[in-house]
């Protein structure tokens, strides 16, 4: 609780961290920015015609990244580029973002210089320029990340729209960036990144290019991202939809080979790839890899509910999301 | 750490928190809002000719309420209203807002309820609709909110605008906030709203209306919310617009009297009144009320840096912010 004495001496170390801040982050308003940090609020000029996409995300301590294994500037790169992740599921292009960040007091010399190198490369990369934000002491390392973007009015591709008969893509591979993680968790200490499935935990690149081409070209019938497994969330897409789907686990595009690659691939969290659904006549637009993103047909979308997960012996069961294993019993 | 293991288990907890949300909010879209909760992200239609204000603000448990304090409904309507008090201090008018919510598991039933009768009842009271959000398990409550407005481009009043000879005032009476929060901290036990002191404290008013008359008749050189307390945020306006100030102590519209009156007038936070100044010219059109909220001026633009203090008596001393208290010696 503020109280009438810690308020000085709070409120300054407060104001030495937005200093930080703002010396990584030195315009603070350029082109559609038209007021940045140092305000009350930002002000942005949306461009005419096109709608709003707006998504907020959590990133904390302990829940989604643990202090003494995740290189300070791989949590500011990724609680930006995870959240931009969203903008990207819709079509949409990100545009500016809203930083609430909460510190304890021995993490605001160089923890935060390092957050924020990896937050403005993240930034700069992903073209979404820092808006305004809060900040405050905490115990825990506490973020908080809104994003605006934008997408042509009317264009947005929603979780709802898959229809049966819809053929079922995916982009990338999937399962590394679980693999990642768990390699992380096995080791000791601090650990620099090292190996392609560590680097997709630790720096997860959101697919704007292919999810802004998909709603130009008008060819995703549904999309979404993503962040929590295949399992998880094309559970959701269904349920969105109101539709069931039938998966080919020999069609998934694993990380690596064997029944580990398979669950990696179907529960593994964090890869932030794209799933999306065609109407079967456009299926000849979508090419085997879009800008050395492979992309994958894993399978099909039906009117019954559930989700059928087909081995490839043939056999079949109901994929629990996060949960029903075919190979474990 | 998200667990294989753990993960279904907390997944189905967080839609459980997500439902109970969609339940009060049942609209999911409506108007500008074009797609609501449930997908990967908002879509909003801005206004032609308007600019977008965007602010992002924490509440956190142990540093702005405490749980066996604060009765959830008020954490709910405070939340939203101290953000959207950043929006009434551009001149803007609120849209649409973001809710981020991490909850102990013990909460989810009746606090979470609770909390969402007050934040609705704010939404509806703000005309400010629920947007969507992302939602976490955690053993403390922690908030974030983050709020879309829109201002007539250009128009938006800033930090920046004040100049020497301009005329300082404030909305509402200053003080009453945290002497609410004094009345709390002393009780035992939970409250119920008792008192206008105590009630300023946990249902503030973002003064909207006000904002948005000043910005549209162009009255206000420069404007701020006072939510840290007039020592504070006129320092941080000052900075901004490289200029000082003088203050009447005898003129500061006080909740009570005597010099704790002036004290907690002085430092108090969480008041969210506006601190505006105007050209001397146009301080004719300054009412003594604007909708039954009082309008005082207490001071005047300097071109000299720092922040005076004159009493009653005469004497003076400059003023520190949350500091320097010429009572005590």
């Amino acid at each position: 609780m503020r109280t009438p004495n810690g308020k000085t001496k709070r409120k300054t170390e407060e104001e030495e961290v937005l200093r930080e801040i703002r010396r990584a982050f030195p315009r603070s308003a350029s082109g559609s920015l038209r007021v940045g940090m140092g305000d009350d609020a930002a002000v942005w000029k949306p461009t005419p015609g096109m709608e709003t996409v707006l998504t907020t995300d959590w990133f904390l301590e302990g829940s989604h990244f643990l202090r003494d294994k995740h290189p300070a500037d791989a949590v500011g790169w990724k609680c930006l580029a995870r959240t931009v992740s969203d903008i990207a599921a819709m079509g949409g292009k990100p545009q500016c973002f809203l930083l609430s960040l909460a510190l304890p007091k021995e993490l605001t010399g160089q923890w935060l210089k390092q957050f924020l190198v990896g937050l403005r490369r993240a930034s700069r990369a992903l073209k979404c320029e820092l808006a305004g934000g809060d900040t405050t002491r905490r115990e825990e390392i506490l973020i908080n990340i809104s994003v605006v973007g934008e997408v042509a009015a009317g264009k947005a591709a929603l979780r709802s729209g898959a229809r049966p008969g819809d053929l079922i893509y995916v982009s990338g591979v999937l399962g590394a960036a679980e693999s990642g993680l768990r390699s992380l968790l096995e080791s000791r200490g601090a650990v620099r990144a090292k190996g392609r499935a560590l680097l997709r935990h630790l720096y997860p690149e959101p697919r704007l290019a292919l999810g802004q081409w998909l709603v130009a070209k008008r060819l995703a019938s549904s999309m979404m991202d993503l962040s929590d497994g295949l399992s998880t969330d094309l559970k959701r897409l269904c349920a969105a939809s109101g539709v069931g789907a039938v998966i080919q686990a020999e069609s998934l595009p694993v990380a690596q080979p064997g029944q580990t690659g398979i669950e990696l691939a179907l529960h593994g969290g964090d890869d932030y790839e794209l799933l999306f659904t065609v109407i079967r006549k456009n299926s000849r637009f979508i090419p085997k890899e879009f800008r050395g993103v492979p992309l994958h047909l894993i399978g099909e979308v039906q009117k019954k509910k559930g989700i059928v997960l087909v081995l490839g012996n043939g056999e079949q069961g109901e994929l629990q999301a996060g949960g029903w294993d075919p190979f474990r019993e």
